[in-house]
């Protein structure tokens, strides 16, 4: 990637004279940029490209080439990467468009720029993409009108628009970049080696990324993870919902995987996923200028009523808290403001507030240990200088140790205090509810610093011999899909615990098994014929005695030869009859992201209310008690309706354990236990249904 | 009101020669907005303003007096009104603080100022506001720096700096008003007036308000219903959470009714509430200036795929449909299209797509009936003119029969084209999501407008007689908590029906019973020392036949006497066992708004998962079967999980039941019927239980 990123000498394979041509715009941002190495325009046609010495061919350059701009046209663009390879160069911008895009021939073009890509060993960034700009190796290879200035913002987008648009929008509010990549088809690099790069990168401080799809979802959830420990990542996931996601895929071909699972993952990650363009542009703006606030108290200072409420309302919205000032702070406050001030949080300067009533308050709720970070809103009423009070709001600046974003809140009147407080570097947000959300933005990452300790989780002792047995069995048998006792002696491995069963043959029998196992039970008719055993009053629950054990037998008995005379009834199965609220675990291995664990209450919770969540394994400790705070229902565990609290523990232990078994069991493609049992707190949770799926042998 | 809207003449007291001062700002503004009428300063200290002969006092102006604007300080003001009612003024702009805002001595005045205003039949605006502007009558009665433009919004606000940004919005994006009127305290002047004045104004074509809150809640909610058949309302309600709430007290001192209340309300006007002010502003916009769409279907046309799909998310976020297009539609398309479009919704007419190109494409889908709306996107790529397009889309403006919103996404580069549409009146927004959420409203507001037919529920035949013996008879004995037997009462005096049910004094007098109701039943034991019944094993429900009743009778009985052996037991209870799906059905008396009914289903769904729905009395059924619709676990009651669809048209009528009782009898102040059984489709509803408070004899 350092090749790529910090190249000792480029060619742009494709290089032109013609003022339009984007092998012309190219090579013309490199030089603009200041490229400080050798750098060499290919292009047979031309002797000479801008002052510049072209060569026909890149293996016609005398000195080494680290790396190629490539804008050529696609079907040349296998015979110019050969060329590269035998050049030596180490990595390329495929610019040029008409690959995985444009259909199933463009595809195959691309499998084969990949191969030769291998062959050689190059890094590829594209095909059918804007380029990139590493703005403080000075270099922008990139066919964007505008370049970007430097700063501390690294962006990938995987829509050239999205970066033109990304540019534009910064070119208007003064902030810079540090790279700037279009990562395009993404044949090669992708957003999990760009975050990979990115975190080590010391000139950036906070990531931007638009996504629309991955193909290595689970890589990216594994460096999003190690990258959101060092630095923000704000992901914009597109084609969120189907109807998004059908114009993704026509757009750059990419599969979407679904966006639940996105969701998990990137929550999981740490990664602050945004729901539109604005949000990124709002957080990229403070995340740059911005120190993270050290808690969760917001102060907020206005000089109109109306601004505080909706700004207070907002804090409710996403999670902030108004900060309780210190009395001493109150004091303070009260030394320079108005009688008619209002001196508790919201702070109400009054209308008539000049910037040093700002300034003063700004700096005494700076100073309250309470407060982590400061919104300054300001209505443009008759009597404030609006500039003035940005002037001040303006020295906070670069030095202020905790964050302050301003909301100022109009139109005309505003236009030039705004563009004040955007030379400065003082993010300001339309309404005070923007203001808001990206505090708690600020105050969300924060939080997830701190709790990032360490991930890891002692694994169970599990019995892997008897798993692998149950699979080949099963295998050798032509069946991928698993009986509900297999299923049971594979969690069983696991140490989950599953109710005591067994079956009977006839009536002495159930009655001797029930004394074994212990009453209340369950009691079901076993037979080939019978899919659904309620249905036909084949299932008996809570027998509590042997009395009711012999008069149940006869009457579902009876009952199951009436509504099935034909079926063969072998005998039944007598189970431990099980208690506690109904949870279901399951498992389902994602394309994109592996093994994505599902929890949730069962029945109506997950069917009607579709209350669950999901979580990417492997899951710590950590992951696993915020999926099950996470859920609705989660007070139905905690002992709401006046039942004792459940063993949440226990349930822990069992999601970390179906976590640990999809880890260690690529052959496990489906596993659903529906329903566990959650116990009161100590009793233990028991998993009384197993449906499991595997995957075929290897082909 | 049209006094003091459109008044002949005008005094302003406390006019002033000093420029700072609000009583010389006002007489200016009402001066340059071109007033017509006399115009009479009132200052004992001049003798003229600003060339106008200025009078001592209000009674000393020779011809009559239609308006006043009262801007002396808050001490002057009683006596000033005194005059004006004297003089025989009709309408008062009170700009004057110092009244309730400022604690219990300005109530007091503020009352006083009252008690005048009504004693002379004088409307009053105010006190502590902006004042008002008429556009139309050429008046500008505010102290805002910036009059506004003519145009067809009004606004009203309950914050004066709401005001003044609001102006400063108007003048940065050409957009104009026909009333703007600032509420201040709302002494006597409040939302409900004002919709019932502007519902029939010519000029106005929009409503926007932000509110604090009300002291006439369910009058504000009647005007709304009504204005909203005739123009949109958008409503900004400030102060919706607890930490907001708290911010707008002391803001202005009005009491914020619960937020969820105010939700139903406004839901049940057909009142478009918004979150922040941005959304306001970019409603505003949209009505202003579009017609509404005549259906659901958006069409999206976009030069970079990454913004259309994005707006394709943002169609299922907000409840839009992406329009099929016509096989027509595609043909024309393809005509002018390149190849590499995509002539399918989102239609992307690629990078270099120039104005003709937009225009075409824009021209096509307007053509088509699957077609409403249209959203056009622009990204600037680097081969797009993007002024040209702007010119292109701005020909659409007042003439296009389909409303068409943009969204020039960037910063720099599309100053000036923004520049361009704002001037012709079509709105732009700055992310593709905020264009679908406007153009989702319209879509919203349009299904309002012809959902509302008529309102008219048939009254059920109530014993009225009946609810009012049991209300005297509760009254009588000093109570206001209805026992369970009295509130079934009044519920049966509407035709509610509920279990058929005795009680008994032994065995057999049980049996008895038993079969005269019917089994299955439910006993009770009976006792006045026993509050929990259940906790004491004194409740027994499923009794299928005699020998069943008799054994429970023993068993009940001899577990109660064991576990409360001083208890004094009169007999049992008999109650028909009810089946069917919990739900409950409650009324409270709000003060803001009424009775406010609330509906969900019983149990979990309430205590846990919050899933219940209020609205407003007098319900119609179409109110009321968008409750039952609206909730989560609606699909409860449709037969999902393999169960018979239960009796919502039975369920709907208990609930219009419940709305006319809560009309009729204004002594009601609490009813909760928790469980209603709701039994299957044609079965009928049940109240198995009735709590019921009632007021208190009117002092």
């Amino acid at each position: 990637m350092r090749e790529l990123f910090e190249p000792a000498s480029v060619a742009v394979i494709g290089a032109s004279v013609e003022g339009n041509k984007v092998g012309n715009i190219i090579l013309g941002n490199i030089i603009e940029s200041g490229f400080q190495g050798p750098l060499y325009p290919i292009n047979p046609r031309y002797q000479e490209v801008m002052g510049l010495k072209c060569y026909p061919r890149v293996s016609d350059v005398p000195g080494p080439v680290e790396m190629a701009v490539v804008v050529v046209p696609a079907k040349f663009v296998l015979q110019v990467m050969e060329e590269c390879g035998q050049k030596g160069v180490k990595a390329a911008i495929v610019i040029s468009a008409g690959f995985k895009e444009v259909g199933l021939e463009g595809a195959k073009l691309e499998r084969q720029l990949g191969g030769i890509a291998h062959r050689y060993g190059m890094r590829v960034l594209g095909p059918n993409c804007l380029g990139l700009v590493n703005t403080h190796h000075r270099m922008n290879a990139t066919f964007a009108r505008e370049g970007p200035r430097e700063g501390n913002i690294a962006i990938s987008s995987q829509s050239g628009a999205i970066c033109v648009v990304v540019l534009d929008w910064a070119a208007n509010i003064n902030i810079g970049f540090s790279k700037f990549i279009s990562v395009g088809n993404k044949l090669d690099i992708d957003e999990g080696h760009l975050l990979e790069y990115l975190r080590e990168d010391p000139h950036t401080k906070v990531i931007g990324m638009y996504i629309e799809g991955t193909d290595r979802g689970r890589e990216f959830l594994r460096q999003a993870e190690l990258t959101t420990k060092v630095k923000p990542v704000i992901a914009l996931k597109a084609g969120r919902t189907s109807s998004g996601a059908k114009a993704a895929s026509s757009h750059t071909g990419a599969m979407s995987g679904s966006d639940k699972v996105y969701d998990a993952a990137m929550r999981q990650a740490g990664v602050v996923r945004v729901g539109d363009i604005e949000d990124m542009f709002d957080l990229l703006q403070a995340f740059s200028t911005m120190p993270l606030p050290d808690g969760e108290g917001v102060a907020i200072i206005t000089n109109a009523g109306g601004l505080g409420v909706m700004a207070a309302d907002a804090c409710s919205d996403y999670g902030l808290t108004l900060a309780s000032f210190e009395p001493s702070t109150i004091e303070r406050l009260k030394e320079k403001l108005p009688p008619a001030a209002s001196l508790y949080n919201p702070i109400d300067v009054v209308g008539d507030a000049d910037a040093e009533r700002y300034d003063h308050a700004i700096r005494t709720v700076m100073d309250d240990p309470n407060v982590a970070c400061v919104l300054a809103l300001l209505a443009p009423t008759d009597l404030v200088d609006i500039s003035s009070v940005a002037g001040t709001l303006a020295t906070f600046a670069g030095s202020s140790p905790k964050p302050i974003v301003t909301s100022f809140v109009g139109g005309k009147e505003m236009a030039a205090p705004i563009d004040m407080l955007k030379a400065a570097g003082i993010p300001n947000y339309p309404s005070p509810e923007r203001g808001i959300k990206v505090l708690a933005a600020m105050a969300e990452h924060r939080r997830s610093l701190v709790r990032k300790g360490s991930r890891a989780v002692e694994p169970t002792e599990a019995d892997h011999e008897a798993v692998r047995e149950v699979i080949s069995s099963v295998r050798s048998q032509g069946r991928l899909q698993l009986s509900e006792s297999e299923g049971k002696s594979i969690l069983k491995a696991y140490g989950i615990s599953t109710p005591r069963e067994g079956t009977a043959k006839d009536l002495p029998a159930a009655l001797e098994l029930a004394a074994s196992i212990g009453y209340p039970v369950v009691m079901k008719v076993e037979s080939p014929d019978i899919a659904h055993k309620t249905d036909v009053g084949g299932v008996v629950l809570n027998i509590d005695d042997p009395q009711e054990l012999e008069r149940s037998y006869q009457v579902m008995l009876s009952k199951v030869r009436e509504k099935m005379p034909k079926a063969l009834i072998t005998g039944v199965s007598i189970q431990s009859m099980v208690k506690g609220r109904e949870v279901i675990v399951g498992m389902v291995r994602d394309d994109q992201f592996g093994p994505v664990i599902t929890f949730g209450l069962g029945g109506i919770f997950v069917e009607i209310m579709k209350d669950v969540t999901q979580g990417i394994a492997p899951l710590d400790r950590d992951d696993v008690e915020r999926m099950i705070r996470s859920i609705r229902a989660y007070p139905m565990l905690t002992g709401a309706r006046g039942r004792r609290p459940g063993d949440i523990t226990a349930l822990a232990e069992i999601i970390l354990k179906i976590s640990q078994m999809s880890m260690e069991f690529p052959e496990l493609e489906e596993l659903e236990m529906n329903p566990v049992m959650v116990g009161d707190e100590g009793k233990g949770v028991t998993a009384v249904d197993a449906l499991v799926t595997i995957k075929g042998e290897k082909q």
